[in-house]
């Protein structure tokens, strides 16, 4: 019964624009470009981000042939996010909660667990996880698996032994903070964000020693410029983030102390420049009304030295969010030749709809382009750096705003993108939806929710019922290449290859590999449950190249399956339910890892 | 990294015997041979329970070549023992507690649900399944699902529209009643048991009308004639079963109340004879001491009119049981020429470890061999129709009996076998354990268990270190034709089909094919969970065959890792978690449908 590609449910998907694919294009580099020896030992790839693997085994010739070389049950019926890592022919999987690592052995058939470490996180921490209990990934260095567990524990597992070398406790979730991002670690530095912003916490990174777990440096994202670790080498590019202790003055009262910002997304590095980069979360409470100001430091982009911490720039994105517009989305890292001359950038897909291409040493934007329906916003000013508000929807006490798009999760979420140097395209899968939205009084208790919204969202009109898209963006041209429209969010990341082969799910299930020129879907696979997790590609001990994915659908967008949330109640999970009504009818809840390969 | 049939953990597999392939054997009949659409409508496929399926598109030429169709995540990881029937190019799986049961329409690629029924069981049955929360299938007849609910519902779903057609209370949860078996339907009538004798229940079948649901008659397996339904045309064929009322006086004072004998296994049904036939569970409590006497009519084999429900006769397999030798499993109906003419027997590899075969007319038991070891018994007394106690082997209050042989769970327990004609062999998935055990005072308390009884099981000393065993019996000449040994429990069901292919899958994931006539093994594939299902075998929409089976370990054998239990715990789950100490390494929780087919 496997379908073939253009029969059943991808009926519901639609191919636009692949006449652009021919077209020559400028080559654009990865930054900072790594040998790739066919492991993949981090989330993102490699430090630039760019998930795109250099294997060709697999190639949009072959690619029909991929069948199931084995599967392994998680015991984890929750949303699975996270990115099945392979290193010494071992692969590394962690769990949603209760966040079970484990560590399969390649060389034997049928891959048996290792070892299985189980990290324990308190139980109560998944009463403060705002949008199901996922985790995006573990990362391998130093013989060390680097684990987050949702109560708020970093971790450095032996990846021999599955034995923990050290924990150290980075947030609390008594004060309403949890941990569900993949940590990055760049030189000798873990580096941990927090989740939270809807339980009005303080944002921050922290930075752990690789070696003993000990905190390096923490850097809030408000407060006063010690706290943030902004000094003599901040330069932001624009006026609006010059001045004294901004994360404290562009808040109302002490409203900096529960303002939310957290980190709970990605984290680039460019060994270059030793910098890191990441963004910071929606400022809390969601009702704009209650802090006036432009909310600093949240909803932007940080850039900061690799070993101290200090700010360098900051690109606001969302000054003053008024839609739950977190910044905490991927960058990319390309070098791209623009009027002349290669420019170091950052590619941000950005949840406010704009794909930022952002200066990466100064931290200038040199273009945001709408990459989906906006209605928040009218348009972006270059000069001040700037999307350009749209008073029209500004959300009030009392009044139901009607068709904000981006909707609260944007125009994409958490879920990374992929760029291929071989066709200069990055791979965006995301989510077509806007919401009506109603400003509540939000009340501050240490440990509970700090929203003060109503939030419905649905499918944006303007999209004839296609409730995600994935995307090929041709960053030299600032356009889409082609989009394959999708009936569901596409909340699953996305993986491309030098086979010319991009990899994505969608939340019913299916495993999709498209051509990465053209968009022509070449083969597909009903996994069992659906797909919000990162596909992975590696080399096996016998030589052949394998794709791997964790189905198990959940997240925010898949919490009314995952979560169980009844779909009569149109404001649960945030408002995100109401969009996916139908979802209970199209998918399971699971926990499956599932390994690909060719015949 | 799919293994190879030659390598890898299947290291721990050894055939041994297959030096006897080549041998004729004489025809022996399913019994009422029914013709073969290609479906799958119940779970032991025939009312002979034969297990056979007569398509042969996947056979032992090409059956190296499978691959997976499509998977299916049952959002439910505890042990799932049923099998996948297909009716009207439909798949209707049901699942371990909460007992959803899915209609899946195979007519569409990846096969969403058609409709989900959610019982919604009561949570407290959970605490009266004595051995993991299972379910062993639905049944479909006249258009409608007949589903058995943990907390003891009989209920009739329409499978057009996956609605309640009628639901009959059966079992009661405060009497520490559950039901976990599949039912049968024969006529128009749905047969349905009762577990819990471990927990001082009164055992009894059910029969209720396939129109309304309504109780038709119901047959008690203790207490007086009247409530047994033994009348005059109850005709035993031996001496000890013949006497007034043997269901009260073969118990001290009023013991037979709270006797157990449920029913949580097979039955079949002869429509040339109009006869049922069904075994009943062990005696309550175990401690024996406790209820001196024959303990009718528990551990025995019934034959019963279908439609009157009267009894016609009885086999005690294990009179005044010793060791939870439960008489449930299944029965076989075939024709086989003995002595130059063809006799209607039933076949029953029993839990006690002999294989019965029995005249299905008389109750005669024409031979009983031992297929494994035994120490429980010393031979069999084909006169009496009763196994030779060993009086060194009884179980005593305050002495610890050693290398009790087989273990609780028996030489076999519900894990069904399959009986192809084409090789005259019966595919038997079983264990090889002993035990040691010691008596203890049990005291009755409604709906708390009832045991009495200490006992660690373990590997079967004579079978160096397998525990399992998967076991070609050759009907005719009443020996071992191969066996295929195991290192864990073969707790899944047997699949045999007239591609001369047999199918069933280990505890630790395998989905294994081998050769019906040699057993060589031909094709595995790793699954994600370890496997107790019943696999089975269909024709599509597509007219191409497909294999499905169920993942997800649990049941007895595996609820070290479906209910978490401690594996220092050497009597947890009755003592068998000390038999299978090792499973948590060796496998993980799920719930998963696979089906397979050709490319």
């Amino acid at each position: 019964m496997k379908g073939e590609p253009s029969s059943g449910p991808t009926a519901n998907a639609k191919l636009v624009g692949a006449a652009n694919a021919a077209e020559p294009r400028v080559a654009i580099g990865i930054a900072n470009d790594e040998a790739d020896d066919g492991q993949w030992s981090r989330p993102a790839k490699d430090y630039a981000s760019s998930r795109y693997s250099k294997l060709a085994q697999i190639n949009s010739a072959n690619v029909g042939a991929l069948r199931v070389a084995f599967t392994f049950s998680l015991g984890v019926n929750r949303g699975q996010e996270a990115a099945p890592l392979v290193v010494n022919n071992t692969m590394y999987v962690v769990t949603s909660y209760p966040n079970f690592l484990y560590a399969l052995d390649l060389t034997k058939p049928g891959a048996p667990a290792k070892w299985t470490f189980k990290p324990a996180p308190k139980a109560a921490s998944q009463g403060v996880a705002c949008c199901d209990v996922v985790n995006r990934g573990v990362v391998f260095a130093d013989g060390k698996l680097i684990l987050n567990t949702l109560d708020g524990e970093t971790i450095a597992v032996d990846a021999n032994t599955g034995k923990a070398v050290w924990r150290t406790q980075v947030t609390d979730i008594n004060l309403g903070e949890s941990l569900t991002m993949a940590p990055l670690v760049a030189k000798n530095k873990v580096y941990v964000g927090v989740s939270g912003s809807e339980f009005g916490i303080r944002g921050r990174l922290t930075a752990l020693n690789l070696g003993d777990g000990k905190v390096a440096w923490r850097a809030y994202h408000t407060g006063p410029d010690t706290a943030v670790l902004i000094g003599p080498r901040f330069r932001p590019y624009y006026a609006a983030e010059k001045g004294k202790d901004l994360g404290v003055k562009s808040w109302p009262g002490d409203a900096w102390k529960i303002g939310g910002g957290g980190v709970w997304g990605w984290i680039s590095f460019d060994p270059a420049l030793n910098l890191i980069y990441y963004g910071t979360a929606n400022p809390g409470p969601w009702n704009a009304d209650q802090r006036p100001g432009d909310n600093k430091w949240t909803a932007g982009i940080f850039a900061r030295d690799a070993d101290t911490g200090e700010a360098i720039w900051f690109v606001s994105t969302s000054p003053h969010d008024l839609f739950d517009y977190d910044a905490v989305n991927e960058l990319i890292l390309l070098d791209v030749p623009i009027g002349g001359q290669i420019r170091k950038v950052l590619v941000r897909p950005e949840r406010n709809g704009f794909l930022y291409v952002i200066d990466r040493e100064s931290g200038q934007i040199l273009s945001a382009d709408p990459f989906g329906p906006i209605t928040s916003y009218t348009g972006f000013d270059l000069k001040n750096g700037r999307p350009i508000p749209n008073e029209a929807k500004h959300p009030a006490t009392g009044k139901i705003v009607r068709e904000i798009c981006p909707a609260a999760p944007g125009m994409k979420d958490w879920q990374p993108s992929a760029f291929s140097p071989r066709t200069g395209l990055l791979y965006i899968p995301h989510q077509l939806l806007c919401m009506d939205e109603e400003n509540v009084e939000a009340n501050y208790i240490a440990g509970t929710p700090y929203v003060g919204m109503t939030a419905k969202m649905y499918a944006a009109p303007q999209e004839g019922g296609y409730r995600g898209e994935f995307l090929a963006w041709d960053i030299a041209n600032r356009r889409p290449a082609w989009q394959i429209k999708e009936d569901l969010p596409v909340w699953s990341g996305a993986l491309v290859t030098a086979g010319d082969v991009a990899f994505y799910g969608t939340m019913d299930g299916w495993f999709k590999a498209v051509d990465a020129r053209t968009g022509k879907l070449l083969w597909q696979f009903k996994c069992g449950s659906g797909i919000i997790g990162q596909p992975t590609t590696y080399k096996g001990p016998d030589g052949k190249q394998y794709v791997s994915v964790l189905a198990g659908v959940g997240g925010w967008a898949g919490a009314i399956v995952a979560g169980g949330l009844d779909a009569r109640d149109s404001s649960a999970a945030l408002g995100f339910v109401n969009a996916v009504k139908d979802l209970p009818d199209k998918t399971t809840k699971g926990g499956i890892l599932y390994v690909f390969t060719l015949p």
